[in-house]
C-alpha cells in the first residue's frame, strides 16, 4: 500500500459505543501510516440519548427524520462527545486530530433534502433538517491544507446549508465524498469482517467484489439488506474517483488484506 | 486600534443563551477586521441541560464540579451544540470559522485541578475532571498556522490532558491565556456595558481601570463579586503579554472605545 496516498476511513456508531473496541481502534488508527481522515458515525449513541430524553426516534428507510430537537441532539453526540472524546483518545496515541463538522472551515457544504417519495411509490416523507452532499459538497483546500500540516482531520456526519443551518448527514455518504474529492483510498470499517456470505459465520468473507459479482449475489439474495447501501456507496465512489475501497473489520485496521476489496473490473482486468 | 493585531473575544454564556444576541453578535463578529479567535463559555446552557437530565449541578466557589457524567454533558454542550451553532453562523455571515476544543490540534493541553483547599481555610473540594491552564498550556502555532489559511478560530471552554480525558476548564481562563500565547488584543464580551460603578445604573461605565483605581474601587466595595475573577484575569493577562484588555457589552463589538479598558499604568504614563 503507498502510504503516500491519503486514507479516509469510515467508522460505525458500533465501535464508537464500545469503549473498549473504539480505544484500541484509536490506537490503530494512530500508527496507520501517512495521510489519512477519519469519519465517523454515532447513531446508535444518539438514539439511546433521544430515549433517554424522551424525543422518540424516528427512521424511514433507514434515516433519521430529523427535526429542530433531533439536530441538537446529534451536533452534540456526533460532534460533540464522540468527536472530541475520539480526538482526546488519538492524540494520547500521539496523532494530531482535529475534529470537525461540516461547518469547521466549511469543509462539507450540503443541500437540505427535499420532501422524498418512498420506495412503496406512494408516501412523501419530509426528513426535516437532514442534508444530502455529493463530491462537490467536500472542500478539499482547508482538508488537504490540515493534512500538509501534520494534523489529521477527524469528521462527524453533521453539515451545513451555508444559511446558518447544521444539517444531519450519512456519515458512509460523508466518507464516500471526502474521498472522492481527495482522490483518497476509503476503508470502511465496522464490527463484521467484511461482506458475508453468511451473516453467521465469519469465515464467509469475499475477499474481492466487482459490479458483476455483486449483482449477482444480490440476486441470489445473499448480501444482507444492511449491506446493500453500503456496497452501492462503495461502487458510487470508485466510480466518481476513489483510488480503492475496502470494507473490513475495525479491529483489522492494519491488516492490509483483510475484509473485501471492491473493484469496478474484474482483478485480473486490472 | 491596528487591524493587524489579533484579537481574542470571549462571550459568555448569557449571550449564547439568546439565539437573538447570538446572531447579532455573530454577525458583528464576522465583520471585525483583522486576525481574531472567539472564545466562548455555555455554562447556563450546561447547567440547564444538566437539570433536564437529572444530573445535579454542583457549583463551588463558582467552579463546576465534573464527574464522567457532567464532562459528557458539558462538552456536549459546549463542543457540540454552542460550538457548532456558532460556526455554522459565522460562516452564513461570511466569516470562515473552525470551532474547536483544547484537544483539536492539541491547542490547549490542560493540568488536572488537584484537591483544593476552599478560601474558608478548612474544606477541600475535589473539582474532579477539571483542567487548570495558563498560557503555556496553549499551543500557539496551530492557532497561527489556521489565522494563515484565513481560518477563524472558535475555541470552547474543554481541553485535554493528553492522556485521553477531557477536562472542564474555565473560559474567561482559556480566552487570556490564548491572548498571552498570541501576543493579542483581549476583549472580554458580556450582557452589560462594562465595569459599572452602579449595577443598575448603564450609564456608569468606569471607562479606564488601572491596579491602583480597581484596588480602590475594590476596597469600597464597589466592584461586583461577579466581576473579581473577570478583573483579576485581565490583569493578569496584561502582566503576561496580552497588548490591551477591554470589558465591554456583546452588543457593542464593533464600537471600538465602548466599555472599561484595563491598563497596567495610568494612561498618561503610556
Amino acid at each position: 500500500m503507498n502510504t503516500d496516498m491519503i486514507k479516509v476511513v469510515k467508522i460505525g456508531g458500533n465501535v464508537i459505543d464500545s469503549e473498549e473496541a473504539l480505544r484500541g481502534f484509536c490506537r490503530d488508527f494512530a500508527a496507520l501510516k501517512g495521510p489519512k481522515v477519519l469519519v465517523h458515525g454515532g447513531g446508535v449513541m444518539a438514539s439511546r440519548f433521544q430515549e433517554h430524553l424522551g424525543v422518540p426516534v424516528q427512521m424511514v428507510e433507514g434515516r433519521r427524520v430529523t427535526d429542530a430537537e433531533t439536530i441538537r441532539i446529534v451536533t452534540m453526540v456526533y460532534a460533540g462527545w464522540a468527536g472530541k472524546h475520539i480526538a482526546a483518545l488519538l492524540q494520547s496515541f500521539g496523532c494530531n486530530a482535529m475534529s470537525m463538522a461540516g461547518c469547521d472551515a466549511s469543509v462539507i457544504k450540503a443541500s437540505r433534502r427535499a420532501p422524498k417519495l418512498l420506495s412503496d411509490g406512494c408516501t412523501t416523507v419530509d426528513y426535516g433538517l437532514v442534508g444530502d452532499v455529493t463530491e462537490e459538497s467536500v472542500d478539499a483546500a482547508p482538508l488537504s491544507s490540515l493534512l500538509s500540516l501534520g494534523i489529521t482531520p477527524v469528521l462527524c456526519a453533521i453539515t451545513h446549508d451555508g444559511k446558518g443551518n447544521l444539517l444531519n448527514t450519512n456519515a458512509d455518504t460523508i466518507a464516500s465524498s471526502v474521498c472522492c474529492a481527495l482522490g483518497a483510498q476509503l476503508l470502511y470499517c465496522f464490527e463484521k469482517d467484511g461482506v458475508l456470505l453468511d451473516r453467521d459465520d465469519p469465515g464467509s468473507v469475499v475477499k474481492r467484489l466487482t459490479p458483476e459479482s455483486y449483482s449477482r449475489l444480490r440476486s441470489e439474495g445473499k448480501i444482507s439488506d444492511g449491506m446493500i447501501p453500503k456496497l452501492d456507496n462503495a461502487f458510487a465512489a470508485l466510480d466518481r474517483g476513489a483510488l480503492s475501497v475496502r470494507i473490513k473489520n475495525a479491529a483489522a485496521l492494519l491488516d492490509e488484506n483483510a475484509g473485501t476489496e471492491i473493484f469496478l473490473k474484474k482483478p485480473y482486468e486490472h
